[in-house]
């Protein structure tokens, strides 16, 4: 059973990890956006649960874990607690925010396409689905805060990247059938630090043809 | 079959109106943002359906009720109907948004813990359930609206706990096996009322710890 | 089987040129919003299967076809790529839009609606299903780039009552026994025609009763 790639106790504990990560992400959000503490919570909530919820009514695995679990279900209301008594300073979140993201990324671009691949879905299709899985908590999280997603943004470091490498390593290694607890955990640190070295470097993803020369009214940035 | 808490007939009827008064508060939000006669209707079927949808998808109960129940389906279009033509002046719509989309939040967080355990949800995730049916539709009406969902805003009464308290008082019921159409109405009632004292007495939920004293550009309000 | 009203690879071929042209719209509006070249591509599979994704959860078809055919999933990608090098100035994609958006509205109005009956969907909640099928990845689109979506405003040309008439259409044709490749093709038409006719003379949706007459903050338009 490809879904179990770790024994069930350690792919409980890795995703538990992705979600508290993931987790602390919105609820560090919502405490920038002022929002109140169930706004923490359910920000906490929609960012760590989102894209696992939405992967799991695409494949059909329903109620989606994240309603069957508890463990899923209390995790991020742990984060949002400790968010709310011990969040640092407001200047000082951005980059914990993001450290904290990449490694969900890294983590759910994985088990997302793995999950996906498991039910049944082609190479390709798992392979999206588990970049979906990875991105989509963090989209659901922009969209409720009601600002652009931060995926989709020019000026915005690479994200969908590191997950679709770390969604076609996986792909791969089942198709050669070498899918195993080290290439799992080896596609999960190749995305999470593409991840880093994207934030470290600025690394951006071009604009559309011939748009960039004739933005003007925009400062120029490393592209 | 504890989804039939009440005979089928008195059951379809609670939901009805709990449709229809979740639907006026979308239409009548609909009109202050002055959109057209589709905007009224889409935004009625959304907030009143929106919740249960998601709901019956997470259980996996498709088609949703919304969809093979005629009476769901038409019941927001007669609130949209009825909004479009006698609308009170838009200054008066406040009080009337918000008394009935209590109603609709106590009928709903009931209705929607009960459904949930009935397809096999554990308590925790059927209060978890029945909370986001009864707040689901909202924050979608308020994600179209292109509005910060007022759920998690500091500066709005407490919408969250009253429907929590209405989802918690089913799920002991059930777990005490005291569910029944006493106890179910004592849950709605409790949850309505909890919301309408919020509003009353302006109940607000604490932003993140340290936070409120740091916070010196917004108006001091009562927490 | 009425989900196959013309010969499979008829059906696909429709299917194809509907996701086409919605993708096309969806990432026409990323490079407006100055996105890069993943928000281009994120756009163009949403708008292009947004619809038909909700409509496979809503009547159970899990796996949605999006993510089982990867024809669905590789051409919104071919018409992200087209945009990207080929887009026109900026100021002239305004009306290639919506002629596209025009044409994707007309197919998937009929295609969602006789999806949805062929999945045992009553006749009236499969017109609703259709004309979501229709509207659905517009409203995704513009929620993701954070805006009202246009379906909605009151200043926007008719965009509902096309989708509404070709899904009733459907279903007239339905219940008298009379679908088939030329009253299909016929709905597809109306739709389309009624959408052009509808941006060409400015056919607006009325707002709410006394509302018109009151609102003068805002520029007087053909009703």
């Amino acid at each position: 059973m490809l879904h179990n790639l770790f024994t069930p106790s350690v792919q409980h504990s890795l995703d538990l990890i992705g979600i508290f990560v993931f987790a602390i992400s919105g609820a560090l959000m919502a405490v920038r956006k002022n929002w109140d503490v169930f706004g923490i919570g359910v920000l906490a909530e929609v960012t760590a649960l989102g894209g696992g919820l939405l992967r799991d009514l695409i494949i059909g695995a329903v109620p989606p874990a994240a309603f069957t679990d508890l463990g899923y279900f209390v995790t991020p209301l742990v984060a949002a607690a400790l968010v709310f008594f011990l969040h640092p300073e407001v200047e000082r979140t951005q980059t914990a925010v993001n450290v904290f993201d990449a490694a969900g990324l890294g983590l759910f671009c994985v088990t997302g396409t793995t999950k996906a691949y498991a039910y049944g879905l082609g190479l390709t299709a798992s392979a999206a689905l588990g970049v979906a899985t990875a991105v989509g908590g963090g989209v659901l999280r922009d969209i409720i805060a009601n600002e652009v997603p931060s995926l989709v943004r020019w000026d915005r470091d690479l994200y969908a990247v590191p997950a679709m490498v770390g969604a076609v390593t996986v792909v791969l290694c089942i198709n050669y059938d070498a899918l195993n607890a080290y290439t799992s955990s080896l596609a999960v640190l190749t995305a999470f630090l593409l991840r880093l070295l994207a934030m470290r470097y600025h690394w951006r993803a071009p604009r559309a043809w011939n748009r960039r020369s004739a933005s003007v009214d925009v400062t120029e940035e490393t592209p």
